[in-house]
């Protein structure tokens, strides 16, 4: 089998390196975010862009009860006490596009906006009018907008965009999206930005693919699932989970089967 | 890199052989079951044996209401959407010593009883009871006796067990599964053989090592996790879990953090 | 929180029941693929189709070497010697459109076309034509043909479908399936029907969605991975597998980071 | 059913706790790092203890070529193209005892000593060297020494525990580390602390349970399973991996089956 080729980490018997920096180095000065920033962009952050990162971390890591992440890693480590690997697996696989992530579909339509609003010269409230007008006509949602707890506003958003204007990062990303909130609110309803869009506003800015939007997110939230794996392992008896269930299908056969 | 051995796949470009077998004539001529059995015993069943198979696989696939694989498998199809194999894999991962895991365990305590009655040259029910006086005096629990939803009996037993007699292959390994659940009525309380202790007694009459208990388990755990996917793919509304949660940790620290 | 509903598992204090069939009854007479036809298609099988399904089972559960699946499962049980299920799972989490998905998009290309030929009162050589030229004309491939291994032609194939037409199940999928077939050899190159796509036509024929096509295939490969881990379980060393890995990225950075 | 309990996130429609502290809070002013220590300490870390739990994440995150974590990952991202989530749950997976789980269990040796040493009034040399004359007696592993690349000294260990004692950090975890690795190299040969031995000193001298040290390294570990799944997904194509397998089972069968 020929070598599988990786520009990412290049280790061996005397050295650990990650895109160049020596892992040493890394260990003595850098923080576990500049680490994750560093694998995934390519190069070190900026103290405020790690700042940004941190935030969306934080912000990530756990959104509180009833997230199925959350239950699916409590179910794992209820049946199956063997394994704290098994039980994180089985909370980051409930992680797809309707759950943790919105945050690259949103950084694709930003971008695709951004795009649209350079190609064809039209500002970003004419833009954002039309791509809000398109998602109406097809019936499709806009992924970054509303969340079904924080109906009215998430103040995460916030606090990330005040970051990012505090330290001078903000830039087309935050300024379309805050164009897509005005057109959602203006055609549609009030349907202010959560904090996939906010999250995915601050990563096109600092530079990322979509495809991280959702990466991060399960950087972010492995650390919560973690700590409740640990809680459920110390702390509750194997299978205590019952889900209630209602049979709704057909009655009984008769003779048996 | 070594290639890796295996004895039990052999496939080029013009066959795929199981075991020696061609798996064109399988497909022809076997049954799926016969298939299983063939992977995990190292030949073909009987008829008598793969009907025993049958059973516990048709025993095993879906336990009913509440089982943490079927949640979880739920959970996982209710928030990733792009990925069955995801919230296939999330059910799967729930699965060990204390869902669906005792089998193994059983087969492993039946397989220590039968060694010792040999060695030691005691009858099965004195070495039944010297094993029940020792998970005693340990304070550990039994693998394959009572069951959370069927403290009663469960009928799967019956019908495991007198499928083997019928057939002419109930051996030591049932024997000594009721002599257990003799010693453990007399010594503890009436805790019946449920479906793990029933399988695992079946399993070693049929020669399987511990380890298949589980495997089988999880074979046949599959279907019914498939068929709960595909339900929750094509009933349910995406995000429609929600687990309620009641915070019991410290109070607010004042000053914000 | 609600109860969650199903229609597919009823189950009790003193019974269980599949679709309304008592489990009982299932583990005395039934077969395990009995059970999986029953769990998705909410009927018994008859014999015959009963004997596609086991045909497709076996087809499905072990490629042979290389497969991604069976390599994930292993590299997990040489990792993780704890959890089975976690090995069996790793394995399931590399089945997606690329591999093993090819069922399910083929069930939809022969959907779609019957649906077509009908709509446009069209006969199947010239839908499939028609079909071709559009997949030829955006670029996209043509699911259930061609195979990486199987350059010529599987026999697989053949025997699938010849089991169909001897029972009489052979129904339109099938036919259209050659349809295409022809097309593509016509329009674009020789490129045979694979087992994705015989698997395909047949479910087609057999009545099921084509979500099942990716279902089925797990099912069946759950069989060869169980087996695949139990091998790497009681046969090699924990971590003996190393993937070689040439590093072609940025040189190291002076100075330390 | 029951609200589930947790005593880690407090979360409602207007707010987010994490251990009685304000998310948005967290966000403004704390790293990644002090939400991880938070998550699983009760408490948020002084500076030096952040700085020592940053270098442990960084030194997990890629151990380089031919990690199972990394190679398991990589295939399910090759098979599977849906779901990021679904190549990182695999790589996870990977991880258990003989995988990054030697953290934990030597974390339970180091608890276990420095309890002897009490009880028994013991010094660190005295115990150390009982403890591994019981390991050698039983013929066990001593977890958290050698490595199978890095033969010699691995320079990690070096730095965690430099900056741990710069720091004033370094207790009787370290030490009692250290005394081991004295002992092993009197009673058996030179087998210098691993990364995993020297994150279970230090994390036993933060003061946290053994688990903890298989936790922090699945949470590091997906830093790198994430960049890994990106390059996978945005630089190779699907399918692309081929293991190579050498059969050496039965011989074909005769007259097919």
């Amino acid at each position: 089998m020929d070598a599988w080729r990786t520009n990412i980490v290049d280790a061996g018997p005397t050295h650990i390196r990650v895109r160049g920096h020596d892992v040493l180095e890394l260990m003595r000065g850098a923080t576990f975010t500049d680490l994750i920033f560093l694998l995934h962009h390519e190069r070190l952050p900026s103290v405020a862009e790690r700042r940004l990162i941190d935030a969306i971390l934080i912000g990530s890591a756990d959104h509180g009860p009833g997230a199925p992440s959350c239950a699916a890693a409590r179910l794992a480590a209820s049946g199956n006490r063997q394994s704290p690997s098994a039980a994180i697996a089985a909370g980051i696989l409930t992680i797809g596009d309707e759950h943790g992530g919105a945050g690259s579909a949103c950084m694709e339509l930003i971008s695709a906006g951004l795009e649209r609003a350079r190609r064809e010269g039209l500002s970003f409230p004419e833009t954002a009018q039309r791509l809000v007008d398109d998602a109406r006509a097809a019936g499709t949602r806009l992924p970054g907008f509303g969340h079904r707890v924080h109906a009215a506003i998430d103040p995460r958003v916030d606090v990330l965009f005040s970051m990012a204007a505090d330290s001078g990062l903000a830039a087309d990303g935050i300024r379309f999206a805050r164009a897509l909130e005005a057109a959602v609110r203006e055609r549609i309803k009030p349907l202010p930005l959560n904090i996939d869009g906010a999250l995915a506003a601050v990563l096109v800015d600092l530079g990322f693919p979509p495809m991280v939007g959702k990466l991060l997110f399960i950087v972010g939230r492995v650390a919560g699932l973690s700590a409740e794996v640990l809680e459920e392992y110390t702390r509750e008896k194997p299978m205590r989970i019952k889900i209630p269930v209602a049979y709704d299908g057909v009655p009984p056969h008769e003779n048996g089967t």
